[in-house]
């Protein structure tokens, strides 16, 4: 999913509020990596939290502003698992593509919400833009690395950083539904990964 | 999804039990691509088939072993809507990939419903040895693909079938998502998944 986005930079009021509607998103998001979107309860979701359904319309209305919310949730996990590690553009593109599948349980979480919030877009069009959105930010920053990648020297630049954009996010999310289905394990799931990007990258330029 | 099985072989009784069995089964699949798995309703699949709940009672026992079948169904529609077409392997398996997303609506519900399915069986742990068969056998049949490409010349032979045949229908499932979600038209899905097939397969050999 797309869990290497860049922060939102929306003010949210006091930090208290801030905090308190973030552990509520957290169990909304974990909510739905359990039991997928249409399996989502208020009820569920404030137990899960330790507080009353209540405070769950408090903050988010009904539960299609929660879904809404859990989605930008996701979106906002800004380099949440995925490192910055040292090496040129190409290394560190290879390297945030194949965090996003790993033996974590935040990880896993986030990667099962996303799909479930994504598919269920299939089904409820009020969530298409939200998605189209997310995955839009997502294929926007693999392209900056693209871009930055043929500036060091370490992409080709006859590659097309949008295309590029939407093909290695799409093959993420492919290799990502093998995975959490258990068909393939995670160091085969990033092997497989590894392998298509590179096939799509081409050779490492030095 | 995996629409171009083999067809069963299974012995299923007499014709006429079989077309009815089958015009369930195609109901179901089209209730699950419209509503998705989860609101899957025994009542609606009679509707749409325009029969009693009890008659689906009577064919499937229950609503886990009509979600199973419907399963088996979608992997059934052996060569349904991937045509073989004149040339050699390399050419045959581009094709077949790139036609499981086409604008037709009994192609569009095929893969919003097998990947519905698919989805499911990260929460539903009953349905993930169906779903591994399955996705077991589209890799088999790409698989097969490529080694008549190696032996007729079209697809080098440093490759390995069966990564490829995970790796290439990863590609589709992951770029068929994209698609069902209106986030890429049919046009550019299809020009996409082309352009990663061919960087996985490497180019055309004469």
């Amino acid at each position: 999913g797309p869990g290497h986005r860049a922060p939102s930079r929306r003010a949210e009021g006091p930090r208290r509020v801030t905090d308190r509607r973030t552990a509520l998103l957290v169990a909304a998001v974990d909510e739905i990596a359990r039991n997928g979107t249409r399996g989502l309860r208020i009820e569920g979701v404030a137990k899960r939290a330790g507080v009353s359904p209540a405070l769950i319309y408090h903050h988010f209305g009904d539960r299609s502003t929660l879904l809404q919310s859990a989605l930008e949730h996701i979106g906002e996990q800004a380099n949440a698992y995925t490192e910055h590690i040292e090496g040129n553009s190409r290394e560190n593109l290879l390297a945030g593509l194949i965090d996003e599948i790993q033996d974590e349980v935040s990880v896993r979480t986030n990667s099962a919400a996303w799909g479930e919030l994504r598919d269920t877009a299939i089904f409820d069009q009020g969530l298409r833009p939200t998605i189209a959105a997310l995955t839009q930010r997502w294929v926007a920053d693999i392209a900056d690395l693209i871009r930055s990648g043929q500036h060091d020297g370490s992409i080709a630049v006859a590659l097309d950083p949008e295309e590029m954009g939407v093909r290695l996010s799409a093959l993420v999310e492919g290799i990502s539904a093998r995975w959490l289905t258990g068909i393939l394990t995670t160091e085969q799931a990033r092997a497989h990964l590894t392998a298509m990007a590179v096939a799509m990258l081409g050779p490492a330029r030095r």
